[in-house]
């Protein structure tokens, strides 16, 4: 069954963000140069390895879908914001090629990733590419707010860099760590989602306390989606997460219901601590710690801190007062984001 | 002996661009998260492996050293173009930080490479975010022709990528080889020099043809400086040119002088063909591909070109109509460039 089935009505359903936003993807990665193109049409899911059409067409389009339902409720038409939004999506995809590169992940959407396809080197400049595409189409699309909205992007950009790099040297524990969590979070998860909703209100020429809330509703948002994620990492079933089981555990990322259950206190959580903190990735030892999460009610903390986000993120967006349709809308994907259902 | 002795005299010598742009670079460098701040940080030479201030300071400063040349001979002040001329140098590092990952160089400027310092994962993100923050300042940066200039550097940014990854599949003969050539070392070399010349002009609001002029220097100067980089390659001075003597030809990447003798015809050229396209990197092989492009005149005809690509750039920059002082500072940077004379 179709989760659009489920939801309330929708002025601009996700499905409509494939037939608005892929075509522009698809005709400016063709453009690149061959290489480039082949190895960003395989990562998007356009075509195959050999550069054959292939039946997907680039993932879930979460980030265009918001940007299209908030340009809606501001009175905006989807043209108005098409170019914004599939620069948005290549500018994550950008991310996300370098993304496996950097933690070796050999899977992307169930296939092998871009880089083990064609190797490091050109899939880290496709990665450049697409960077570098994303910017210059926002800042060549003429229209409203075209400056403004360059340096959306451009921020945008430049925090996901920040929390993916900060994200590497953290070391999780009680006390400043919430703080640390969140703030790669914001960087690295929420300033996408933040750009999505934030773009169409700047093109609107919306006024400050409009392209707040949506700021708001965007950073919160994230926070909300990845907090469950890394519950869902732990305790999820790898055929909806898209990736191994406790792959946080074992690589020793942030997660919230570890630092959650860290800061607990208690001897649950001293010994957790000892076992975080040490160099050993066997079953057994993954299993002692996941097992000390639950009991030190790191899991529940999580679940109850990622809907109190969500919960902060409907109210930003209820301050927005866009119009009645797309605040439904939106409303209908930031829970489907949170909980992972199919965006269309 | 400085090289400033020898030449012309010059509106704006090469120091001053130390002056004028390696601030505005150290402080952007220094805002970024600490982790990257570190890792640019070194790889700029601002700072060693452990993050201790050195004695260097950011390369030669050669795309910024021509900015500001240009922007004297149109009536610009250094501070006009001081954040572009620094954010073009950010953008050629974050390029070059990039390509010692996929080239697996282990040495820039005489030290370890970055990825060899900090690992090709963090490496990655420097790069990318160097990439974000110079697209980012131009953009930010008010004043004149803020979206024109913000739109030349997206462009050689795309280019430069371009250039970069058809380099990696090009195949080298004769027929269309030469234009091949041209084509990817206007991309990758000349894209971010003609950004250098250009961005005064499109900042001072200067017309069309001075516009087109400037460009076609920049095109020129960066042939003419490639296919001599690729005769140094091959005859060089490892310590002039700061990187293993005939890497060109043990890696079989595109090279002028090889391109050349393969395109003379001849049964030299015929030999060439079969042990440049054989799976041999082997001293002798290599000795004997250098022996034949000598013979068959790839030296001579590639120093040639090199002379008649500088002259096209001088010619163009003549029409230009920049400053006196301007253009004899510029004939001379043109010189230094080519020969690859230290700038300052």
């Amino acid at each position: 069954m179709s989760a659009l089935d489920t939801g309330p009505p929708v002025s601009v359903p996700p499905r409509a963000a494939h037939h608005t936003v892929t075509p522009v993807m698809r005709s400016q990665v063709r453009a690149l140069e061959p290489t480039l193109a082949r190895i960003c049409s395989y990562h998007l899911g356009f075509t195959d390895e050999h550069g054959a059409p292939s039946g997907t067409d680039g993932g879930k389009l979460t980030r265009a879908g918001l940007m299209l339902t908030a340009a809606d409720g501001l009175g905006l038409r989807p043209q108005d914001v098409r170019c914004q939004a599939a620069a948005l999506e290549l500018l994550h995809n950008s991310t996300l090629i370098h993304d496996d590169i950097i933690d070796t992940d050999e899977l992307r959407r169930g296939r092998p990733a871009a880089w083990k396809v064609f190797g490091a080197g050109p899939a880290i400049l496709a990665g450049d590419a697409l960077q570098a595409l994303a910017l210059r189409m926002v800042v060549d699309d003429p229209g409203p707010g075209r400056v403004a909205v360059s340096a959306v992007f451009a921020e945008a950009t430049e925090l996901v860099l920040a929390g993916q790099a900060r994200e590497l040297t953290v070391r999780l524990g009680p006390g400043t760590g919430v703080a640390e969590y969140d703030r790669i979070v914001t960087e690295k998860t929420s300033a996408l989602l933040e750009c999505a909703l934030v773009t169409p209100a700047v093109r609107a020429g919306g006024p400050a306390p409009v392209v707040a809330a949506l700021r708001g509703a965007g950073r919160h948002l994230g926070l909300a989606f990845q907090i469950l994620n890394d519950v869902e990492d732990i305790w999820g079933d790898p055929a909806v997460t898209g990736k191994p089981v406790r792959s946080d555990i074992e690589r020793r990322n942030p997660s919230f219901p570890v630092l959650a259950a860290l800061t607990a206190g208690g001897p649950a959580a001293a010994r957790l601590d000892r076992l975080w903190h040490a160099d050993d990735t066997s079953a057994a030892h993954v299993a002692e710690i996941v097992a000390l999460v639950e009991e030190s009610g790191g899991r529940r903390t999580a679940e109850e801190r990622s809907r109190g986000h969500l919960d902060a993120a409907l109210e930003h967006l209820a301050r927005a007062e866009l119009s009645p349709p797309a605040t439904a809308g939106l409303t209908a994907l930031f829970h489907r984001i949170v909980h992972r259902k199919p965006a269309a």
